[in-house]
């Protein structure tokens, strides 16, 4: 990690690992308390939902809002938390339908069986779809009357036909197949990137950040993202499966394009590096207060699994 | 339809057709542009969506939310607009995913073949995800500030796991078979209900009602939406296949209870006709700015498809 600016104030990985276990406790405690919501939904259906939202991962997204928040002045808010479980649960969703046997077809996902091979296909069908419509509620009830509607639109962008869902769609089709470098990021910026800088975006609105700000989210969030999924085809390619909790090297084997492949893990390591670069460079106008958001930046690109 | 209050004034089912048709061209119309919305989306993605949103259907529910919003004085309303495609798409994206071979596997609905039988079963999974998207997006940029907010919390709840993707998953789940009048009605009040009284809330939402004339809707709803679901169990019974543009008989042979088979043709035609009453009863309230409110709930009964 070579010319990184900050690097004298730049944290170690570590603090990254205690905020995002920080983070993820709160998103865990508020998923754990999600059914309570809901008396009248069939019990078997918010098992479902439950089995997936409390299956550990590394929180990411709702990490990137509640810091994006911080980094611009606002701790404990509540617009925020709204917002983290908002993302997570779109994210959720995203997975279990990805998994599904017309999709992806996954048996095991963080180490355990898919939420279809526990439930049924279409229990899982109906779970996501549940999530979804959870994670507009959340926004539209618990988030500050002066930013739900905002923060509603900005997540069903991200999520939709020109953000994770359009992305989707890209990758299932081999007609898609990218055939350059510049195919692959466009995929990946909709298919991960769009929710990610999402995330750092619902942090600065629900804030009320200033345009400013919001753009230095902005930009260190599409960054990250760049640099989040580079290191996930490197990883698909040398970690282990017990590293993952899910199979790896499934990327070659289904055909689907990844970095390596088409450049190189030496150059493709050196564009992860880039990446983080820039997304440090972008959070300059937000000063010591994004310290947090440089070590989750730091760790993207350093973990291991 | 004997003893109906207001009979002097109550519109024929011409009325309703008429009104029908006007609303189903607005929102026709407003589906017919909605891919200009997503230049950078997915072209195919784009005609899934389109595939469903454009395949005609009576449009009741944006017929609803237009007439509920004018009933309280809005008229040309443009957050009634936005909640009337949004409905829409709720309720769009749920046959998509309900027609899927892991749900109740159908191939044909509104007299063509269902979405995953002509773009797979992915894309169909996808192009429903999408709609609902698409839905609180409209919802969150499309309507005033002052409402959007609560639109959304309306549409959501209506829609998850108390609402209509609970009612799916007590529908297709053996174990959870209605044994009696009363299991029946709760399932349907989530399935269907749940979505046409929502129908109704939106539109005094959006015109900015009182709290008198939203619980006159909310009543007007789940009177009209018992209405509905019983006809439509008497139409699985004794319509044509020609005539409903899907298969019939359906609900017998995957041994799903309906009305008829609780407690006969007859009594079933005599509680329909119970609940439009019950429906006419809860619009007094409103006066004669409910007339086509009269008129839809009349159509819902008397239709033959």
């Amino acid at each position: 990690m070579k010319n990184l600016k900050h690097s004298s104030v730049i944290p170690m990985p570590a603090d990254a690992a205690t905020l995002l276990t920080r983070s993820a406790a709160r998103i865990t405690d508020y998923f754990g308390r999600l059914a309570l919501r809901y008396p009248g939904a069939p019990a078997r259906l918010m098992q479902a939902i439950e089995y997936s939202l409390l299956a550990g991962g590394k929180r990411l997204r709702p990490a990137l809002v509640l810091e994006s928040a911080k980094a611009c002045g606002a701790s404990n808010c509540s617009s925020a938390l709204a917002a983290a479980a908002a993302i997570e649960l779109i994210h959720t969703f995203s997975l279990v339908h990805d998994d599904l046997p017309a999709m992806d077809d996954d048996d095991l996902r963080r180490g355990r069986p898919t939420n279809h091979k526990v439930y049924g296909e279409a229990m899982a069908i109906l779970a996501g779809d549940a999530m979804t419509t959870i994670a507009f509620e959340i926004l539209a009830t618990d988030a500050a009357d002066a930013v739900a509607a905002s923060l509603v639109a900005e997540l069903a962008r991200a999520s939709g036909p020109e953000g994770m869902i359009g992305g989707q769609v890209i990758d299932i089709d081999p007609q898609h197949r990218p055939a350059n470098l510049a195919d692959l990021q466009h995929l990946h910026r909709m298919k991960t990137g769009a929710l990610l800088t999402a995330s750092c975006r619902l942090g600065a609105i629900a804030a009320g950040a200033s345009a400013t700000k919001l753009a230095a989210l902005d930009a260190y969030g599409r960054q990250l993202g760049l640099a989040f999924q580079i290191v996930d085809d490197i990883l698909d390619q040398t970690a282990t499966a017990e590293q993952l909790g899910k199979a790896t090297g499934k990327d070659a084997a289904k055909g689907k394009v990844t970095y390596p492949m088409l450049i190189g893990l030496d150059a493709s390591r050196r564009e992860a590096h880039q990446a983080l670069q820039a997304a440090l460079d972008a959070l300059e106008p937000l000063g010591e207060q994004a310290q947090s958001l440089r070590a989750l930046a730091v760790f993207v690109v350093e973990r291991k699994v």
